[in-house]
């Protein structure tokens, strides 16, 4: 009972720092793009939260025992709830990073609670919205370190007319859950339950627009074929971003809510997405004023792991303590030098530590050594006497004594 | 049911920035003094919860309905949980910024969620920690923009003993909880309950020995009479803190874990406290590994309350978006030069949004002046011609003519 629940984690302080960068790096590129935050609570009348929700995920509300309560399963809920029952200033962009919670089965690398990162833009018709949500994420994604990025792009107005067209329209959301399958089982399971789903010559069809092979222009021709409108809406969307976007016909994006353009992200040399989104025009309606909506949700847990092997490929060890310097003292009538000495070096913005545990001069290096902090400033006799330091870098060994000043300068 | 549910809130855009800026700035501070970031799940077991909850915060706790687990009602449980279960290098000095959970009547100012900023010491046996967190408790809120702060301090040794004393160990918990309300009810009040007690002279001198006058030296000196280590530790604790610190020897703070120094600061000219904690030897024990704790909580939710006063007094609006300036287009087909402007804007860290609306240059303005954006920037024919931009001070109406360059260094 000592642990933390079933399918939960702590976030011991390495991991900790980690997520809280990456997320202060996604913070920081959206706000440069006008998004603003918006926080709401962790629980949701099940009533607001079953307005929404499949059957499946009904099924993963971790419901309260004694009111009418049930823990978000994402943010978009409360951010339509919200959305729709609040006169904002449109656009209403907003971003919000906060964990969510699922009942379900733990999996390896899925967990009940998990942290979501969403960014949506609320009463936009046209698609200059979802490329400034595609030209933010793809910034924020880089100054994560992700270098090689690959942007997917489809539109379910396209989809909903190929299913028209084929006469499957009644069969629609089994076809879609199939072909939201194809990354992870490939082709050839797909077809082969496709055609249990709505026949061998329909499955052909199907999969023979999806084949348009080459570049975005003729996949262009062959959703202009199906949906004008669509493949308007795509194109413009090419056209306001200036790098590389591929169109995929088969692309669905399983949530049955997305009503035009869906998109999604995968990382360096990644099978999985990173990032993924789409319109969502009718979901507000549900929940009072409807308006238009887009959005995009970045997967901050699989982000995470991505960073972490890239990390540990690099051999770097990861951060222990934002600490740069331990200031030392040789005896404990010192200690007080020593924290006028970190006082002065926090001023100068140096996140410096000085000894709590009262420990002789070596206990103190050991310290050092074991949180990984890079530099140590000692100071005894001699340095308080003359009002200098001694400056140690940890790696080297090499030692300097120098004025408090001319530390910060070394330090900085 | 289209509202956040009772008792909790939505933290629209405008306070949500306030409230991000307060973390941040706080996190900011903290990590400057080498704490680090632990994050532990909403849920915890219900066992461990009721480890250390009392009779009282029990009734409070959130309960799941399928397993048997409860939400966090305050972020030591996890701490201590995890300290007492983890081989951290020692002293371990972590923060945790997060939402915890009552299941009480809401009242005004006082909700089922709220935030939390808790920060503590883990390992170390001695004063230097509370005098460091006392430290940066100060610096944090001074960076917040508090100038008057009153710090309070006490010792529950010097407390325990005068129990012992006046014989009203049995009585104990009874008269801390009285104690507790001196500041909301006043000592007339206070008084007369606690005659009901331990009777009419007991009461008597239990309040001589709070009454002492005067000095930290003469409070000290009384303190002495009743524990040579608690007067001893708040002496270490005042050589270490190079700043104000008055003892108040009635001060209780109410949770019954304390084993030491308690302490609380009062914020400018504000009745309640902003902060409080205090050493809590015993806790870790109930969870695995005993160790030496002490720690402080923020609230920042009164933090907040309090700096919205403020900036109310002062007759600023409060900030509605990150935005520095609009990029804004006289007809259409100059969208895609302010989006190449606003590109160059983010890159220079300026916050830059464009017209996602398709409006004219008119409503454009309307959306500029809702939101508080300062800063305009027209592109219009001439503009797009001569590579030159309009920048437009939104409070003056005062405009230039500037190339992107230029006007970068204006909006820095």
């Amino acid at each position: 009972m000592k642990l933390a629940p079933k399918g939960m984690r702590d976030i011991l302080p390495e991991d900790a720092m980690l997520r809280r960068g990456v997320l202060e790096t996604i913070e920081r590129v959206y706000r440069k793009y006008g998004f603003v935050p918006l926080e709401t609570p962790a629980m949701e009348y099940l009533a607001t939260l079953r307005a929404k929700a499949g059957e499946e995920i009904d099924k993963q509300i971790f419901v309260l025992k004694d009111e009418e309560l049930g823990l978000r399963f994402d943010l978009t809920v409360p951010l339509a709830r919200v959305a729709a029952t609040n006169a904002f200033t449109k656009p209403f962009k907003r971003y919000q990073f906060a964990p969510v919670w699922r009942y379900e089965e733990p999996q390896k690398g899925r967990f009940r609670e998990f942290w979501q990162a969403d960014v949506d833009t609320i009463g936009t018709k046209g698609m200059r919205a979802e490329a400034e949500l595609l030209t933010a994420a793809r910034e924020a994604l880089q100054a994560l370190g992700f270098t090689q990025l690959k942007i997917l792009l489809n539109n379910r107005k396209i989809l909903d007319a190929l299913a028209a067209k084929l006469g499957i329209e009644d069969k629609k959301e089994a076809v879609f859950r199939l072909l939201d399958k194809l990354d992870k089982v490939g082709e050839e399971k797909v077809r082969e339950e496709m055609e249990a789903v709505i026949g061998k010559e329909k499955t052909k069809r199907l999969f023979e627009i999806f084949d348009t092979k080459g570049d975005n222009k003729k996949k262009l021709q062959a959703a202009r074929s199906l949906s004008e409108e669509g493949a308007n809406e795509l194109e413009e969307i090419l056209a306001l971003c200036p790098f590389g976007i591929e169109i995929n016909l088969a692309m669905v994006r399983g949530l049955g809510y997305y009503t035009g353009p869906v998109f999604e992200i995968k990382g360096d040399g990644g099978i999985g997405s990173i990032a993924g989104g789409g319109r969502y025009d009718n979901l507000l309606g549900i929940y009072g004023q409807a308006d238009y909506a887009t959005g995009i949700s970045l997967g901050i847990e699989r982000i995470i792991a991505l960073i972490k092997e890239r990390t540990a490929k690099e051999n770097k060890p990861a951060a222990k303590t934002y600490t740069r310097v331990l200031v030392g003292n040789v005896k404990p009538e010192f200690y007080s030098n020593a924290l006028q000495v970190a006082a002065e070096l926090r001023k100068n913005d140096i996140p410096a530590e000085v000894d709590l545990n009262e420990r002789n001069l070596k206990k103190q290096l050991d310290y050092v050594n074991a949180m990984g902090i890079p530099w140590m400033i000692i100071i005894g006799e001699r340095e308080a006497k003359e009002g200098k330091v001694t400056l140690r870098d940890m790696q080297s060994g090499k030692e300097e004594r120098l004025t408090v000043r001319d530390s910060i300068g070394r330090l900085k």
